[in-house]
């Protein structure tokens, strides 16, 4: 046994002499631009302890509260049709082949029409460039507008890719403040402070990922002339378009925005409950030709064609799935996503030391205040995340991912009896760290 | 009608006078470096008339024969059980969701186990990430490994995609010769010329895209000897990988470059005849911890973090059709290319001012020689392409493309009395145009 034990040694020995004799004179190193990108919520995930190290920590099951994505909880259902369309699609041998760069005409085709109904313009195959999901619709939007060196106006709290993307591509980032207490509204007093000549665009989101906002039209009025005045493009991140509660509007930033050019990008992720399918779009809205003058529009083409875009059968199944999905699937999924909001609303009332300072309006998240003077041994919303995840296992992300310490974000896109389970562990855990 | 018209013009002055002010005061401008960004392809092939000027021009039924897509032909098809695997995960309705940033792990898994018989190292679930296709593994290797103002070595003739996302990237390409008439075997006589200390990687494609080579063991051992002194990573885009004809064996670059760390990069598209789903992967053999040592691997994970993963639908099928795809797909395929290989061969021969030095070996093209001399009002590869299209709509690329002038790239994916066809054009054509 001994003798083995001295061969294991032994031979690590030798593979580590061999890989440092066959390391010699090599020098290859990733790049420090692509090391340096920054990925906040990354960054705090990995912090958190992984599902596994929970399962066998706890013994609780684990609610993830965490990742935007309906589609785990399996309660918001993609519509009938969207199932039927892909199959068809598929069996049909006929989109097994690459699309083309800005993708497929029908697509890009019933997205102008779609659209066409609720934006100012009546939009064209033109103004559509199909992508890899939102992802990519932001990421060239915001290769597409900002050079090295300039710097973009993002929301904070927000979503954390817009920050992620503007490092790696050496675009600085600038943060305008939402105000909680007041719906998350944007905050315009800031913008001439904000705003440099090197400024190139500022990025709306609305429905809001992390807050659950939906704007006005007054508001999104006020917010387009700032940005009129400014000369500031828009890219409005429209991902959760129609997502609204009773009693809101939702106004697409294009419709509102006659003077000022607009990229508005969605696709079919949230509101149609298939992220994992990747088909996302970009609307160009461009009345006065400012883009077209700037080779945005071309710019936008040229990234298209860097890469080949996305699976040619779900841009297929797009057009049906656009033009079947009755108005009762939308309402359904609106009411549920109401409903459950509600639920959360009124359990975080009842802890103290959580305050919910402005109900969610659509979307699918909600942004709980944490009163950290309560519970002095977590610290801050990093220590609180990671102690309910380990004690409780219910995963729920630090606000400091989004900008914001000292709140936590949760997803409600979850059954009422799931997130009612979540709320009584979130309860017993605040009961046992708070301050007495 | 007059009055008409004369509102007409004055609308038009009117909207154009209201653009000139809408746009006073805006400087939106897409970023220079992009705009520099070079296309080889798309610019050759946008001088090319389009098919439906074809249609209308001649009206002659269009014969693609230039993207190297095989789907549109409908004559190699996906293997069935691909088909049938996507339906049972669209079915199962459990992969909607976002998958992990790397892959999925079973999709990763598959492709470990996949390839663990033919690697000379058992891979696991870490040695791969799954991209959007092969253009993406191609993109992250390259952003990976290249810091801008550094290079690389392309192949030349090479797949112009490589040149593409260098220029992108601000990576310069450096080019080594494939020699046309010894079976386009990589020149390594120029390889110290090539090399100096910002020079980062080579990348070998086999079986080759445009040339159809597949190299021997014996040439694949020189050159990775040459890497190996010269201390250049490899990027081995495989993705036509087995895609090899009687007499021929494909030897993956991973399995012969034991003392070299090699990034293969490969996917779905070619193989199982569906470019369409865009299923690619990167595979890191680095025995030595060399790309690890340089925070490659790192940098690669980051790459994937950046965005979201393809549709999760794909890589859930994905391990189904690695494990169920049955020999004789793979030996029917390879059967049905190189009958085409053969015919095209043997019409090559006939027609006066073409040639073809080295038969394919494998892939799906070949590489068709001009003598322009024998043709001179057509001027040179590009003069003949566009006149070959407008022509007789049978469509092919120009050498130019791929950074070889006066020659053609033909892909053979086709059903012989299609190839047929295409070559009786061609014969007539050549036949009119050449010197009497
Ligand atoms: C605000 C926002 N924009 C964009 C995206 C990305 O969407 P997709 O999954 O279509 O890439 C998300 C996903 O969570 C999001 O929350
Ligand atoms: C040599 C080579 N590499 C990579 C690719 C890209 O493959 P994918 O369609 O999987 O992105 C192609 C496609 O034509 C190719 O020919």
């Amino acid at each position: 046994m001994l003798d083995r034990q001295c061969m294991h040694v032994l031979q690590q020995q030798q593979q580590s002499q061999s890989q440092q004799k066959n390391q010699y004179g090599w020098h290859v190193e990733a790049p420090s631009s692509l090391m340096r990108t920054r990925n906040a919520i990354r960054n705090v995930l990995e912090a958190l302890p992984s599902p596994q190290e929970l399962a066998s920590a706890n013994g609780k099951s684990v609610i993830p509260l965490g990742q935007g994505d309906p589609a785990v909880f399996q309660y918001l259902k993609p519509p009938e049709c969207a199932e039927q369309a892909l199959i068809d699609v598929i069996r049909s041998k006929k989109y097994n082949g690459y699309s083309l760069s800005a993708g497929s005409e029908d697509c890009r085709r019933a997205v102008a029409e779609f659209h066409s109904k609720e934006f100012s313009t009546r939009l064209t195959v033109d103004d559509i460039i199909i992508t890899v999901g939102c992802t990519q619709a932001i990421e060239f939007c915001i290769a597409a507008l900002a050079a090295p060196g300039t710097n973009i106006l993002l929301p904070r709290p927000g979503f954390p890719l817009y920050e992620t993307m503007c490092s790696y591509m050496g675009v600085k980032a600038r943060y305008y403040d939402l105000i909680p207490d007041r719906n998350w509204e944007i905050d315009l007093d800031m913008f001439e402070m904000l705003v440099d000549r090197n400024t190139v665009a500022m990025i709306i989101c609305n429905p809001s990922n992390p807050c659950g906002a939906v704007y006005s039209y007054e508001h999104l009025s006020k917010v387009i002339a700032k940005a009129e005045h400014l000369k500031l493009p828009i890219i409005a991140d429209e991902i959760y378009g129609h997502i609204a509660f009773k009693g809101q509007k939702f106004c697409p930033v294009a419709s509102v925005a006659v003077d000022v050019p607009v990229l508005t990008v969605g696709g079919l992720s949230k509101r149609w409950m298939v992220p994992g399918w990747r088909l996302g779009w970009i609307i160009i809205s461009d009345a006065y030709g400012i883009f077209a003058k700037g080779r945005v529009v071309e710019g936008l083409t040229k990234l298209a064609q860097l890469t080949v875009n996305t699976t040619s059968i779900v841009q297929a199944a797009a057009p049906a799935i656009l033009k079947n999905t009755p108005d009762a699937f939308y309402e359904n999924s609106n009411a549920l996503l109401e409903e459950a909001a509600k639920l959360c609303c009124s359990r975080i009332q009842r802890i103290p030391g959580l305050d919910c300072p402005s109900k969610p309006q659509g979307s699918m998240f909600i942004m709980v205040k944490l009163n950290m003077t309560m519970f002095p041994e977590l610290r801050d919303d990093i220590g609180f995340a990671y102690a309910l995840a380990t004690e409780e296992s219910v995963i729920v992300l630090p606000g400091t991912a989004f900008g914001t310490p000292n709140w936590i974000r949760i997803i409600f896109a979850a059954q009422p009896s799931l997130l009612d389970q979540a709320w009584d562990r979130i309860e017993s855990f605040c009961s046992r760290h708070r301050l007495k």
